[in-house]
């Protein structure tokens, strides 16, 4: 009689504390065992010469979305999830997106129709909130955050859903009451929207400008501003996709002060640069993204970062918009450098492309790969210890890895429905051949094997993150906290 | 026969090089000779033991203006100017305040019309742009710099005043293009206004609450980013009444990192804190300015700012309510802090109480003093060489400052039509016996001597302050700048 | 049969990443599994309601070893390992301490014989290098490194085993060219030298002036002094017993800019504090330690710079000597402050007290306990993944927890050698009732279990952190890092 | 009848203030008047068209000393102040450098002797100390500082001279009890030392191996160690030399945290890059100084440093060496770069240049190019205001500049002793025609018109800059600062 439903055996297991030889005991969806020679499973699953890594976690992506600049996004959660799961992620932390004057709550709803119905990963979702009014804050956020929705989402900048500093501080305030995490979009929107309208004036259209209409200093900006608000409200944040050197270091300087701030970038900030705008014609819309890319140097800059600690993880920010006029070219086939849907797929290649640069390339070992794309964002956002490591208890979500494959990476290669990948061309080496989540083989040798909708909402609690300081009294009362340091 | 129209005999002259035994000989509206033993003048004056200090400068104060509270002064141009003569300050530079809609050449001329009428003392001019419109940037602008309007006021706070980051910015590149200078009052507008609102709701209403309705952080905020912009353009500013440690430090890191930023403090910011808003009923509302008084270890950290250069002056900020339904209490008998009129008087006392301060209380010597009240202010603001130092060629704009006077302030002593003083009670020492405006004396103990209408108006090319730092190409082209690092 | 020897069943594991419900499957010295419901042990162990934690990992004692001042500490191996097992640790770096002139490979195998007798739990060496000149890094080092001795530790002060700077830097080039790691105990010896002189030349001599003896300064200026000659040589280093606020945000800074320094803190920096020298007589002389206890906002800077990763873990520096005339008062009965043996026990206690201080007190997660007191020091030096984790593979070193279970501290209760406790009188939660090291229960209930001698060394390679950043040349050649930005 | 000796006019006077049309009157030594239309001088002196500024004050030369590497210089005090003369200079500050074992009085007593008999312009000295001992220090300092030698030299690197960190803060303790200034040498002498050893056991060892010889990180750890020192004692400092961005940030940051730091930097370090050292077989060894020569970044970097005042003034640091076994290549015809004399004239061509790269270029106004070559130096060693200032009582020291004359500089045209000069083969626009010094022009037209002998010795007082800040009680009692931050 068989102990465990599935045994991985001989593999090598990695964790965010080092690597081990060991057979994976699972039972259902669940990890029950690991050890030396462990019983018999009913599966057995060879590793041998592999590693055993747990299943990415990928805590910003765009899914089945309606964006910013108003424009639909590719992949459904079918597409965007399957793409993911054959790169190896098997959590998704996607969004649900409310726009002006929408109740949150059915938006939240209106998504959870579409992740049920789709998804092939596991999935937690994000509120966007670009109104937050004293209705959605009181009367909404309450029940949506204990039902399990413990982050929420905001931009500083993009016309249809930017918020305004007092709203960013209402919305401190209500997550701080909520015990909710609050991410950012940090960019200066007047910076951008004024050096575009200068940039187009001027007649400069093409993609290549979309560099300066985002200016380095709407990141520093936008982030220095940000961590004072969180100082403020004592409320901890988190900085999305830091793309520059000099937004990093606003950050290691706000921590050092005692701010609660934490940060993500994402894979292309590492692996692709500004000079990838610079193509014939329209052709560099394809790596039109925002913050947009920037230079080498901030690709040193950012590794040191995470290094050090002033960034925790790395995300994909999933952004998939086709190269024609349902998406990137949506506003006519000559298009200034403004109109260019913001964004690029990333769900799937994320973790090859980490991999290889990381730990391939030598560059560092298992230990921080596995910690920046799974066991981090997972602590971060209240989904440990269930997602994010294998360990007793946690989710049966594995990626099998042949750390020799080599891959060539092509537009016809990938998976989601954006129709191309920014890192065509590439070769890489290391690739996740056989994927479970919660004990099922969703992936295997190229091809998904759940089927859309076997995916599972992630209710939260809010991670370890959320936590504010207890510098200022608890509940934000100024007459208590009138001898901190703020007044 | 005469050599000179005066001779002021036998003082010690000041400057900010050091001071010196001399005669001062004067013809004209113009200091003609510095030496020992000049010969005789028509008129002379006996300075022994006395010391011979250059007319202040202040460089921040509203007269005659209605606020961006929508409150008008208590002082008019003669009231203003005479109170000013009376401490020894000889040239004001004061504002013409534009309100939204406005043309700025008219609001300009409507000031030049009541200063022409009731100044005393030698006047420039800031222009407030409350509204930075593309009309008033092109249309108006250019010919009221070369007018001699060489510096532009704008406020990040203040409900009828403020303006955006992208008013901003155009006014910064308009003033690169006019070279003139930007003045701001730096605080974070969503800050003041979402913690006003939430003291409010919670029955906070007492002026002491005006504190933390500034949270420091709204300084540090408004200055970092307004180095942002100052460092996007490559277009100097100067920052306004800095209140804070922490403000200090943004602008020195700003400088550090190479942005032309500048700064003042003010007399109170120097000399009073936060704890002279706590008085019973109504009574601090007399203390109520914005940004709001602050600790003790604010002044020491200000004043070492000032000494180690990243201050560069002290004004007053001279802003007159009377504690009456007029001024401070315009909004009804209970007000809340936030409908209290903000701002003091400040333009009478301003040089006695920094010389008893800097100079009778042995921390810093005359070179400060007359560097800080009158010669660097001067400099910044293209005053230079007329005004802020007693030199051949200069306007004869001349304390004779008896420096072991003691003088009691009180309410019925002072001659603003502000009707309090927030000093009142002190005793200071060293006072301006006699002071002369382009020669002629327009004060004498404790008497105005001149006639509303005597001061004359400065038309000043801008500052040393206003030009770039040439990091950038002249004319802001993007594409030229594209190698910066800003992008 | 039994499928393990021993099954610790019913607990809740921890580690850096979490806490989960497991057995755990021990055979012979090594955990062999991790699961739930594992099978029969030969022997079970009911850990139901406790923590089942890593042994403590201690990577800074002084054992048998006569100190920098020369005194011999009150310890040998059996006395302070068995002190050591009984309050959770199970594995310790001691030194073995070159002495000037000596042959560095004798005193290695000097300290081997020691050890092989005494100790009882296991151990590896730093090598401490009072004498580094060209035979002892040429002709000792390399075979010391490659037989296990993979970390150095050089003082910055103390009379006899103090290095100057050429001296540093020759060990620094030599631990780049053999991987070997740097520890540095970094005080400015001028500074306390002649700070001691001063005091004591004015008649300040009793205990408390051991204080201002090592001014906050000699600290910080130590710190930064180190940070450029590791940026110079590429080499890492790790700062021992950092004790201010200023020393951690040196280290900050340093990282920031790239220099790859790590940092522990001690247990008697987070928990006293420089009031308790002030004792009457001789008292205070119990809690001299170099550097001297600190201010409490120290300890507040200290936790902070734990968590945002300036300061990797925490160790004992235990340096035990007796209040009595082979000790603390060895220099007769009336010491100057300069003549006190500096040093104070620690093995017994760090964990307990860490525990709860962190744990009890609810200041931090398991995770965080157990990162800062075994698995960072394990990674940081190279006993990573033997030492420092349950895991698979791992050696059996864990500590059953009983959270919950309260201790008053006193001198009667400590059982190393030291014969006081400077924590006497401090009652604290938690206590690891039973230690297991290598699958053998080596204290229970209060008891050691195991024999003198029974621990193992640790030959070790060295851990990530000895690997350089890259930024120069692999040879240290001068020619090939001509273009670095070092010269 | 004649009312002044001398009238300089018609000429543009240049203060650090602005610039003013005046003539300058001149009786005696002294400048008695400044204005328009003066009266009769017996002497009158045409200065239409030109400038009338004050003559230089070199507050850093090393005149007829034999250095820290045992060479003697090329220049007697004739040579060198008559070189001085001819170039604008008017006031040197020399040295009277003490040698081990030395007698401070003696020393003193003898450069006074030769100063005496060849000095041509006025010359004030600071005491190199490279034996603070107690002798020197209580019983020779405090009589020397009162006869006006308030200035101590010390040296943190070169075998002969150097001082440790105790002799250091002794003399600082010394320094701070006579009201004396510091001035300090700061390299890290130890990394100096093991760079220089390596290099040359590697076979580097021509002259372009200066440059890593002393690595850019020799300065900013001795600048920052120095700021601790200066901090502990609370005794202001003068840092020589600055050459690197690095150290000039070092600088900043002190003086930000309330550190009482100056700093000068010099001609060559703003005018010359490395690039200069790599020159055909020995012929660079005429371009080694130390620190040595920087980058192009850092002269960038050093003039900004200078405008936001981190650093205040330029100095020439001129060390004569002939290119020739008397000086340069003393060590023999093959010299390692270990071995060649450090030092280049600078007493010459210090203003020239300056005015050349800072006026001429327009970069910078002449009140920049007065306050940093004269007004700034006088005033911070206690020369103000006799000297450094064209002013009423001042010392009448004037250069009258054709800002037009341009001059190629050659080996042929300058005039001190050492036989090449670093700058050969410039054009240069600006040159010192007419040179004052106490009334007597001792400089025309590219002759020496005074005698040796006729300069005079400056007693100081220390200047305003020896002032400690008052954070600690003025008698260094450490129980009465026990309170400060500092233990």
């Amino acid at each position: 009689m068989a102990d465990y439903d599935i045994v991985i055996r001989g593999g090598t297991v990695g964790s965010s504390a080092g690597t081990f030889e060991a057979d994976v005991g699972i039972t259902g969806d669940t990890v029950v065992a690991l050890g030396r020679n462990l019983g018999a499973g009913k599966r057995n699953i060879d590793a041998k010469g592999k590693l055993v890594l747990p299943g990415g976690v990928d805590a910003h992506a765009h899914i089945e979305q309606l964006s910013g600049m108003g424009v639909m996004g590719a992949d459904n959660f079918e597409s965007a999830t399957g793409a993911a799961a054959l790169g190896g992620t098997t959590t998704v932390v996607c969004f649900a997106a409310q726009h002006k004057g929408k109740s949150l709550t059915k938006v939240v709803e209106d998504y959870h129709v579409l992740a049920k119905r789709g998804a092939i990963i596991d999935y937690a979702m994000h509120m966007i909130l670009a109104d937050p009014n004293a209705r959605v804050l009181k009367e909404e956020l309450p029940a949506l955050v204990k039902s399990g929705h413990s982050s929420i989402k905001l931009f500083m900048t993009y016309e249809h859903t930017k918020v305004d500093d007092e709203q960013l501080l209402d919305t401190l305030v209500a997550a701080r009451e909520n015990r909710a995490l609050v991410c950012v979009h940090a960019e200066n929107n007047g910076m951008i929207s004024w050096m575009g309208r200068r940039l187009v004036e001027r007649g400069y259209r093409d993609p290549r400008f979309h560099g300066p209409h985002h200016p380095r200093l709407c990141e520093t900006e936008a982030i220095y501003r940000l961590a004072a608000f969180s100082e403020l409200i004592d409320q901890p944040v988190i900085v999305y996709h830091v793309s520059t050197a000099e937004g990093a270091k606003v950050i290691r300087e706000a921590r050092g002060r005692g701010v609660k701030m934490f940060a993500e970038t994402c894979t292309q900030y590492l692996t692709l640069t500004v000079d990838d705008l610079v193509k014939p014609g329209l052709e560099g819309a394809k790596w039109v993204c925002s913050p947009p890319l920037r230079l080498q140097s901030d690709q040193e800059a950012l590794w040191h970062a995470l290094e050090i600690g002033d960034l925790q993880f790395v995300s994909s920010d999933h952004a998939p918009y086709r190269f024609d006029a349902t998406g990137k070219l949506r506003a006519g086939p000559e298009p200034s450098f403004k109109e260019i849907a913001n964004g690029m797929p990333g769900l799937e290649l994320r973790l090859p492309l980490l991999f290889d640069a990381m730990v391939s390339k030598g560059r560092y070992g298992i230990e921080q790969f596995v910690e920046w794309t799974a066991t981090a964002p997972a602590r971060m956002y209240g989904l440990s210890p269930r997602k994010g490591q294998i360990t007793i208890g946690s989710d049966a979500d594995i990626c099998i890895w042949d750390p020799k494959r080599r891959t060539t990476i092509s537009d016809a290669g990938v998976h989601d429905n954006t129709g191309y990948t920014p890192y065509a061309g590439r070769t890489i080496e290391g690739w996740p051949v056989t994927v479970l989540r919660r004990g099922e083989i969703i992936a295997d040798d190229g091809k998904v094997k759940a089927s859309a909708g076997s995916g599972a909402f992630l209710p939260r609690d809010p991670g370890e993150a959320a936590k504010p300081t207890g510098r200022l009294s608890p509940e934000f009362d100024e007459t208590r906290n009138f001898g901190a340091k703020l007044y």
